[in-house]
């Protein structure tokens, strides 16, 4: 059963292997007549770029989009965008050893049982790879988004067990994008840099934390009572390699806290909207936005491709050991800053379209 | 845009208000020829209702179910299953007061921003009521599950502060619907209901978290990319009330390990069986099952309905402040724990009837 | 895999069985607001019941519909609407050959084949009860399409060899109403009726073709390239019991033309707007409708159920032969008629609101 | 709203305009292990073609397909599969015309109703170019079928008043192929060609049906009550550029037959297997294969591309004339042939895949 395809107004088909010709995807359902900035969306792919960020992995490919529909004299016709993005760079050779052991935590043990067989040259269909398909049509959506005035910013709240205090609050794209872990806060970001030199060189990995707003968004998106704007957020979130775990507002945090200590009281500001004086829900009440900014984060496990020797066993059960070389990102919270805004661009844009046959009748 | 339908080939959709006639839904793509008995159907409601667990509301319904459509003779017969249970008790006086004043993270604003009006008495669709319908859907799910030898176990990890240790193992059904909680540990919960009952004096509430175990879930389910199955299991999850967090395996743990702490090494067992010997992956690699333990977590916030007073607006947008009288759970997290097994039912049954179609030419 | 549900933006999934409980719908994604005349549904109801028109068996039901959720002091709240009709005169004794013998061109057999065993008393699933769930929805569907002045209009065009001239033109719902058969043409209709006296005698039935116009239907809705908005209305009209043909304009006829005098050559009316000088394509060009009235035809065959006896074998393979007693419509198409017309209000009421998101920024 | 997708457990979507860079689609849910014969995929592109049969435009492109992913070593993985065809031969100033004036029965001026300009060059998305996309993705769905001992044959039945005699039943693939109409029968054939021939010197088109029959098709396939079999055939082929009329086994002539005319009795076979005596079902009762041969036809209007003076209007809505000049079919027929079967093969396959759900617990 199709396992490709997310969204439902709004939505984006992804295909391609690590190691095959090219990744790409089908976005159906994008509106006509948006002006389409192909300098902004190759941007975006570049962010996610492997070596653009530390802890990242030196695999080097221009990543250059391909239109090959669905955009007609720089603006969308309203039919299928179809994009694709070449892989260039592979070398099989250094995934020999894969089809001989199973990794740990990796892919290729459960490739092999669902399908019986399966390209794994690369991590092939598991292979973060894949991401970039998101990021590409997340920039698509984004575009739509901008019209809107909906911006999305994410970067890395934790790497390991450094973490931006929990009222930190000065998040400015600049701050973000200079800092080579996408890390807002300079001190905080060197010590990262620093941890994941130290672990580079002991072949090892660490985990992380993304932490993403939405801004500007309406009230009233999301659909009761399996559709909530966090229910689809957070598959879209858990869909991408690595994530372990997903938080609304206060999330986890939320437990230990008492009803009249997180309930978001109403007030009345000084334009007469209501608003919310914190903001524990995250920016969602029963599933629907709220005007308040939207924030959620997501978990990464640590990068399982390590250098260090490793337990395992061969293909015939025999226990074994690897150590697992080549081009691996020390942890990958970093570039997946610019893949969480691309799942959250791509789940507000199509709650935003779905809206529209809600809103018509109570509008008139 | 219509969100009230989960599944793919397992199909469930819900319909219903606190205070309407009924509660129900169609589960449709339930295989025929399943021996469906109706006492254990009719358990699981139970197992939902308030008052049945410590920390629930005093709300009296016998929740029947009535099936309408697709069992004959005590089999399912392949045609759409229809079910509901009538709402009986519903006094709508009870929340005149929400007609005048939003509720402080509650339904009320968002529901009013995005439908114009709405039918919020009792919670209207977005009152817990409403997953009654998971929980009698869940439960036609689980049936199906047996006869594949699939078990599914839930209860609750922690409510306040008040957890399992994080090496707990001892999970039996006996054990686990003793405590009033569903707290497997009795001294542990002894406390929680203590921590409860002082809560409710106070007129407040807390949180908790519900952990999932899938037991002899066979490796192969969940569809890379975007039906991963944690990512399905985030978006059912995400979706039940008060949910604000989801993590799978490590979770948010993960990412203060290094990747040698954290991966799950391979073994071969006593009867030949490719293990690993530890779960940190939670019985999921690249989002599909490895055969291993399932394993996920589920964080349910405050009640946010509270005898004590907070501040908040009323619809014209002055400043008054509401108590909010009445049947509230002091805690979600005992009446979620069937909640979360039935979501997860569905999703798990779900995903092993997809596979059906991938399994087949493998096979051969 | 579920096959009980139709549409996106709005989606009935329905249930029941002839025999069961009731039968029944969800119908998701309807806008909120709308004013829900539920007199206006209640006399849709009665217009496909049996015995209201000629050729129609005489089982009589009051096919009361009850509505359990969605509806709110009048109007929709954009929550799903579910109802549900009870099953009150249903004589399974009549139906106790079945269990032993395959009808000709009935349901027994494939049912069987692909469910092991089925509920076919009163043809269960398959039974032409199932379209009172159609004509409830597709009502809700006409009240949404009245608020947009689209209006939908079937009648009887061909009751066996009896049939409309081509160029009749005087659809009036009163003269269609008025005749027990529902064709326009008072004189043909006497005709009819004539025809299907005889035949009831004989203890036989006949075919027939519904036409249908939907008026006032804007420019613009259908979906290139799967989702034709002429595709989707033979998918929801070849669902409809008995029926073996869909024809959209000149349909059948359209083979013999050339193009020359097949084609629409367009004009610029007394408003200004630009017309068509004929309407051979029905409405549709490309699958999408171009502001013309919609015209489409269903053919449906001789009612299967006849008193006649005919061969056949029973479920051992043995031969035997069979004379269906019991109450059979004579023809099915006079109540056909207000099916076509629930069928075709509901994929232009979910493609008028799946277009809202394609206008949006063409109108800006 | 997305219109690209068709399918539930084997989903195509398409993508392409027919002069942008290339037409192309993904088909996810193929399963993996199927081995994929690229020269049999190839040669189905070849019999599309134009010039590869008589009445058909001279436009010469090689339609070399092109894979991206999904397939290893010469075997699906159950990856997606995506591929494209490169568009060569665009010439749009054939088409400059067309930006000015609004061509009679052509996409023109639906296009620009819907989505407020549209990449009309060649026909832009509404271009039968898209069609090798059908194709391409039928082809893989018959090698799928070709395992399970299914096949698939179509012809030309009539083309203008041209038409095979109603008993005709001497289909082999061979005599379909060598003739240039893809008529079976040769004298039917030349005078086919003739008739082609003299509507092409008067600048004029005509339409024609086209017949299909599935074989070895096993009893079962099929989903009550929305996605009958039928249902499902019926959109598929309405969604062909032109098709203007569909209909199974009697189809529209059933209209005038008694019930005891039209049933197909039940016999016993030598094998002991239990068929019908007749086939007016056309392999379908209650919208479930009953294992006899599938049949169907679709009508195709004439092209409305022609060389004969037609009255239009220009997009000012000024009157004028147009003679359409170019590449153009006298007639689609003969090259909708392998498109009917496409579309079957992919319907046909998506069923055989949704019935593995059904099939399970029955079987066991």
């Amino acid at each position: 059963m199709p396992g490709n395809t997310i969204g439902q107004t709004l939505r984006l088909t992804g295909f391609g292997e690590s190691h095959g010709k090219a990744v790409g995807g089908i976005l159906d359902g994008y509106p006509p007549g948006i002006v389409v900035d192909m300098d902004y969306i190759q941007k975006q792919l570049e962010r996610r770029r492997p070596g653009k960020s530390i802890g990242a992995s030196k695999r080097d490919e221009p990543d250059k989009i391909e239109i090959l529909s669905g955009i007609y004299e720089g603006k969308s016709t309203g039919s299928p965008i179809a994009f694709l993005i070449q892989n260039q760079d592979s070398q099989s050779g250094d995934y020999d050893q894969i089809s001989r052991v199973y990794r740990p935590s990796h892919a290729d043990f459960v490739y092999e049982k669902k399908y019986g067989f399966a390209d794994l040259r690369g991590g092939g269909r598991a292979s973060a790879r894949e991401t970039v398909v998101r990021v590409a049509a997340g920039a698509f959506a984004s575009l739509l988004l901008q019209r809107l005035n909906i911006s999305i910013i994410a970067y890395t709240r934790q790497i390991g067990e450094l973490m931006l205090p929990p009222d930190y609050s000065c998040f400015s794209s600049d701050q973000i994008e200079s800092s080579p872990v996408r890390c807002p806060d300079q001190e905080l970001s060197e010590k990262m840099i620093a941890l994941l030199e130290k672990l580079k060189e002991e072949g090892d990995s660490t985990g992380g934390i993304v932490e993403c707003q939405v801004l500007g968004c309406p009230a009233g998106l999301g659909d009761p009572v399996f559709d909530k704007i966090n229910a689809d957020l957070a598959k879209a979130m858990m869909s991408i390699n690595a994530a372990k775990g997903f938080e609304v507002g206060s999330g986890f945090q939320s437990v230990i806290m008492t009803g009249s200590q997180h309930n978001d009281s109403f007030y009345t500001d000084e334009h007469g909207n209501i608003r919310t004086l914190t903001n524990r829900s995250g920016g969602i009440q029963a599933g629907i936005t709220n005007g308040e900014a939207l924030v959620f984060r997501v978990a990464f496990k640590p990068t399982p491709s390590i250098g260090k020797l490793q337990k395992t066993v061969d293909k015939s059960g025999n226990e074994t050991s690897i150590s697992i070389a080549g081009r691996h990102d020390t942890c990958v919270v970093p570039r997946a800053v610019p893949v969480v805004e691309a799942m959250a661009a791509l789940v507000i844009a199509d709650h935003w379209l779905r809206n529209l046959s809600t809103k018509y009748f109570v509008n008139l």
